[in-house]
């Protein structure tokens, strides 16, 4: 029996949801996107998408500005700010089609288990993204770099993902998206923290570039001795990352263009930084396997003393 | 036998050196004076100092715009920056007279035996200040609060600084600061350094005040964090600070005024700051006796960063 294609829903359409949602939409797949601030403006002058793999737009993308409006959909691709998650959980299973999925497109680790407790029994993917894009403008991504996706289910929901995991990435890939499969969801989680945590918080608290970091002595000994940490961290909760990750990162990042993490744009914007799901969860997960990330905690405190600032400039401006 | 009242020079007339050498000028010591920049001031308008204590001022101070023209003093204050030290090395032995001494009134550790290989066998005694204030203008220097200098000889050279180390006491008592003596060098520079590491780092990094930090849970875990690292450092080192020392220092930064530490005020002036007396050196040494200070080197190395971000900035403006 063939299936119908997979629909998608994106939660969230900002520098990732659009990039990834705008992409499985142009390679023909069912893809409702959800929008808050940008709905009058893409309603009117529709997705617009400059890739370094080539520019595409949509000019009438299925859209809604809020969860209620919504249809059932196969996967719903969780990839707004994992600070807003608190308004979306409530909303996932009722838009769920049987048989669907979560797919969870955010940093972190720690929140497929939170997002289960919300869905019944339906399955829990997380998607790790390793792509540079920003949003320059209302409905308006601009994609610098990467994009793959590692697909890595819930260990505890294994039996409701293993008929979607293959579809997913066939889906993915149909739309350009190079995608891959790890079994070892904490593994992976961890992989993609070894990114987040340096240069995340480095790039705010020093008001740097990757670029910037990676040029000078010092910043390439701060980042190399948080992945050695976080290297150790990934080994004292039984999920270890790759052997020689860390050189392999060092070397991609050295080649990467200039590019301000998420946290960074979201400091200078004002805006909440993910500094829960990057270094909370994190240390917290270390923590309960006896195992403490001194340098972890450090720069987690600088950046929360950092968003205490903020909200001081906020509150008296 | 009456001796000669002890004769002072004042080798970098700053925030520090100002404030101590108009005190021991006002009680009717000779003090010498070398400034640079702020000598044509200063000869034509005195030293002025505002001081909680009451201020006051010196109409005619004896001044120097260098080493050169300096007379031979009793008492050679090193008061200006340790980034400076190296223009001021090949003159302190000429400048010193028979029985006289170098007194380091500078931040960091290792200094006093850097500067005994330039003085033959004269003494060297640390002073290790515990003072809030600030140079508003020039020759004019702000005293927000504490003043208090701690003495302490450098080991190999303690026969010769006995007999001047009451007579330097006498004489800063006498000038109305408040002085003790600490006949172990390394664990006073330990104490020092245990305030000037979290505080002055931070001050930089986070670009806030000693007060911010102590009024935030993060900002307070950040410092005491690293103090305890420092308390482990002097231990491994052999020169142990004393036992509640921590406490103690969180408790007077709570009830000191807000307050802007030195190096914060470097970094916002694009001048030098003295991430080797602070954090260099006290690592290499904490290092050489097999102790790693892990939060230490991580701030140490975003310092180096944001400096080298102000020489960049400086080069291209």
């Amino acid at each position: 029996m063939k299936q119908n294609p997979l629909s998608f829903a994106i939660l969230g359409t900002g520098a990732l949801g659009g990039y990834y949602g705008a992409r499985l939409h142009h390679a023909g797949f069912s893809t409702h996107f959800v929008l808050h601030s940008d709905f009058a403006h893409v309603q009117s002058h529709g997705l617009k998408v400059e890739s370094i793999h080539g520019d595409f737009s949509i000019a009438h993308p299925q859209i809604y500005p809020n969860m209620d409006a919504l249809p059932p959909c196969d996967v719903l691709c969780l990839s707004l700010k994992s600070t807003a998650n608190v308004q979306f959980l409530p909303y996932l299973h009722s838009k769920l089609k049987p048989g669907g999925c979560v797919l969870v497109l955010q940093n972190g680790i720690g929140i497929e288990e939170e997002i289960a407790e919300y869905v019944g029994d339906a399955a829990v993917i997380g998607g790790l993204c390793f792509l540079c894009s920003n949003k320059i403008g209302p409905g308006h991504i601009q994609h610098l770099d990467y994009g793959s996706i590692i697909l890595a289910p819930l260990a505890t929901h294994s039996a409701q993902s293993e008929p979607l995991l293959q579809r997913i990435r066939e889906a993915l890939v149909h739309a350009g998206i190079d995608t891959t499969i790890n079994s070892n969801l904490g593994a992976a989680r961890w992989q993609k923290l070894m990114w987040n945590i340096p240069f995340n918080g480095l790039s705010v608290v020093l008001r740097c570039t990757t670029l910037e970091l990676m040029q000078s002595e010092a910043g390439t000994r701060l980042v190399r001795t948080l992945m050695e940490e976080v290297e150790a961290a990934s080994i004292a909760c039984g999920t270890p990352v790759p052997p020689n990750l860390i050189d392999k990162l060092l070397h991609t990042t050295r080649k990467m263009t200039p590019y301000l993490p998420s946290m960074r744009l979201d400091f200078e914007r004002n805006q909440a930084m993910e500094i829960d799901a990057i270094y909370s969860r994190p240390l917290a997960r270390a923590s309960a396997h006896g195992h403490s990330m001194q340098r972890t905690a450090m720069l987690r405190d600088q950046l929360v003393m950092l968003e205490q600032g903020l909200s001081t400039r906020k509150s008296s401006s």
